[in-house]
């Protein structure tokens, strides 16, 4: 690329034609270095929103990706292996996944981020925990996963950095939702930190960004071609967001969650869900090949207190006050108690996620802008399921918050997100498919 | 507009809604203020791209790029008239045009701009004019119309500022052909500097940025019909563009054509075109309703030598030196001629006009950057026309240029610019519709 043009490439890319893979090492090389200005490279991005990216360009946006900045690199005797969650709401599953997997000899890297909007993210929920410390630099994310089987952490700015910055640019310039684009965004970061074996939990639904399993699938495809590229061995597994996992939404609410399950006390949804992803890493890493064997593996480390351990033995790790575990008021208390009522009678339909996800955000459950302040102990705990019965005035669920202004706005914002109707209705299953 | 959120609006316009003309507004304007950065704006113009614009966000981009800076004000009394050409080879037809009106009683405000790639400016073929000055506010423009009946200037910073950036940003972003972008950037200079009666040439072929009628139409009918929602009567004319106008092609060698055009000595295309595009002027402002008397009265002010005068005049009151009118050199000079030879018998069938405009970048008849300098005396005089019968051998033209080692290629490059065979050929059509 001697005589690179940076509009020439706009103007290929707008008018249909592929580009090829030097030409957007150069684009991107260029942006990072200050060569291609933030102007230049969303109009790039639009013109791959509207003409959509194949294989190749998909895979070279991804090796730029990775190409920007260092990779982690574990011995080849350990097996390395992480989980992708796309995002919704009440999603605590990685705070019970990583331990699990870790107390059963997998080494995992993972890498996560904070909630925006109407999702919540894993870090947030760590940060409840006094002390935890989330921000460290490759080599602290490597001695962690050598010395404990996992770590528990944000992305290190070392780490695919082209990514950070023209994801920052993506947001605000309406160019997030293009699958090729995403799939690099995702894809980049979990081969730069060396996973081998990598499950994605790609979920559809009311509180997911995917609303239809055509559209998830066109994406996991993208995906798992994408890291196959590099490699690597990808699982896609397709999960209902149709409404809250588990009980709790909210960063301290779902971490108590997550610590009950490991000492056992599991709800069915959180489990299934929990199980399928883990039992795929166990079944892709060689550790266990059939699945009733990799599941019968998770429940015992759960049921004999070895993953409660790991979690304990991460959270010292990573500087966190590990008395959590017993006294969960040490991450978040909340001065208001607000039921949530159900506005009619009849079974639970629907439940928009997406609804109760922003409806949180007032009371600083979750942020609208990446410089918003939480309130950890914020947030809901949320019984009824699609399916139940319901009576008009029932309790569905508590809003716990410290705004007493907010409280009842949000108790009746949430209540308003659930649809219910005379006619019965099956609950909803869990897991929509694999590839 | 309380709550504008331009990522809303980019991801609006990318979904394909029509954005509100408030929405327009506060897009641009917060573009000028510095609240809505470059990144976000490119995005929306490459959305607009793809997505196309409807007549009402067209008129709003236009009603903004006015509204964001200074408008030109002329008494009722003037009968202020001005074309507007969408770019060409060759093409000097502004340098006989606005004497012409202002010879006949119009007030022309004729702004212009420079050259581009292939493309010349008149502001570049004026400032061949030792002392020649282009740039004056808007008050200055106003006091030369009111004067000496017309001015030949170039953009003041303060007339339509939003086209000026937004401009510069879609030149660096390939989003430059966008009919209802196009459309804005035109009409508003051209609503914004006062003109009441509009001509516009609209150039089709291998030397224009429009190829072919179809796509000319499509633009002509979005130019007429912004211009008339502010009021403006405008009348587009559809000229040919497949080989250069006139015979001079470069600064100096072209203001010395026109010169020679207003002596009386004119040349068949750049007479017809003139004629056809001052007679709408003056038929359209009501001086002259029929186009019989219009020509006879242009025939007429040439003849007399009014419109020379008035040339004159304009070069005194914008600083320039007269003496050019009798001495063509004093424009700029040339060391070295070579002359142009075709490459084969029969004759000629097309004319590459946009190759020709590239050669002459070599020379520095034109240029790539705004900031290439350029040699005004650098060009070609190229006599031989579409339908001509030609000897392998025989001169074309000459190129006229400083640089001894570039001369020889741009003559070859410019031959081969000539496509020659041996059927008979008749002469294309120099105005090919109207509307």
């Amino acid at each position: 690329m001697s005589s690179f043009n940076p509009v020439e490439l706009i103007l290929k890319k707008r008018d249909g034609k592929s580009l090829a893979a030097d030409e957007i090492a150069a684009f991107i090389d260029g942006f990072m270095v200050g060569n291609v200005p933030d102007y230049q490279m969303s109009a790039l991005l639009m013109a791959c929103y509207f003409q959509g990216m194949n294989p190749a360009e998909t895979a070279a946006f991804t090796q730029s990706y990775i190409d920007s900045g260092e990779r982690m690199h574990f011995a080849d005797s350990l097996l390395v292996a992480d989980k992708h969650s796309t995002g919704g709401v009440g999603d605590k599953i990685s705070l019970m996944l990583a331990p699990i997997a870790a107390a059963l000899g997998l080494s995992v890297p993972m890498i996560s981020g904070r909630g925006l909007g109407h999702t919540g993210g894993t870090l947030d929920k760590l940060e409840a925990i006094p002390g935890f410390k989330t921000q460290y630099d490759i080599a602290g994310i490597q001695k962690l996963v050598e010395q404990h089987g996992y770590a528990l952490v944000g992305q290190s700015d070392t780490l695919v950095p082209a990514d950070k910055r023209i994801y920052a640019l993506r947001d605000v310039t309406a160019t997030v939702e293009c699958p090729g684009l995403i799939t690099a965004s995702i894809m980049s970061k979990k081969i730069a930190e060396g996973a081998r074996h990598l499950v994605i939990d790609l979920k559809i639904g009311s509180g997911a960004f995917m609303p239809n399993l055509r559209r998830a699938t066109e994406l996991a495809e993208s995906l798992k071609r994408t890291g196959e590229s590099f490699g690597q061995k990808v699982r896609v597994v397709f999960t209902n967001m149709n409404s809250p996992l588990g009980h709790a939404v909210g960063n301290a609410l779902e971490t108590a969650e997550a610590i009950e399950y490991l000492k056992g006390n599991t709800l069915p949804d959180t489990q299934a869900i929990t199980e399928r992803l883990v039992a795929r890493m166990l079944q892709s890493s060689g550790l266990f090949p059939q699945e009733a064997d990799a599941i019968a593996a998770i429940r015992e480390v759960v049921a004999s207190g070895k993953a409660l351990q790991k979690l304990e033995e991460i959270i010292i790790a990573q500087e966190g006050n590990p008395k959590v575990i017993e006294d969960y008021s040490l991450m978040g208390t909340t001065q208001y108690q607000q039921p949530v009522l159900a506005p009619a009678s009849g079974y639970i339909h629907t439940i928009d996620s997406r609804a109760i996800g922003y409806a949180l955000v007032r009371i600083k459950a979750g942020r609208m802008k990446m410089s918003d302040r939480l309130d950890y102990g914020a947030g809901t705990i949320l019984t009824a399921k699609i399916g139940d019965p319901v009576q008009a005035g029932d309790t569905l669920g508590t809003v716990y918050a410290n705004d007493a202004a907010e409280a009842p706005k949000v108790a009746a914002m949430i209540a308003s997100a659930y649809g219910i109707t005379e006619l019965e209705k099956a609950p909803e299953e869990l897991i929509l498919g694999e590839l």
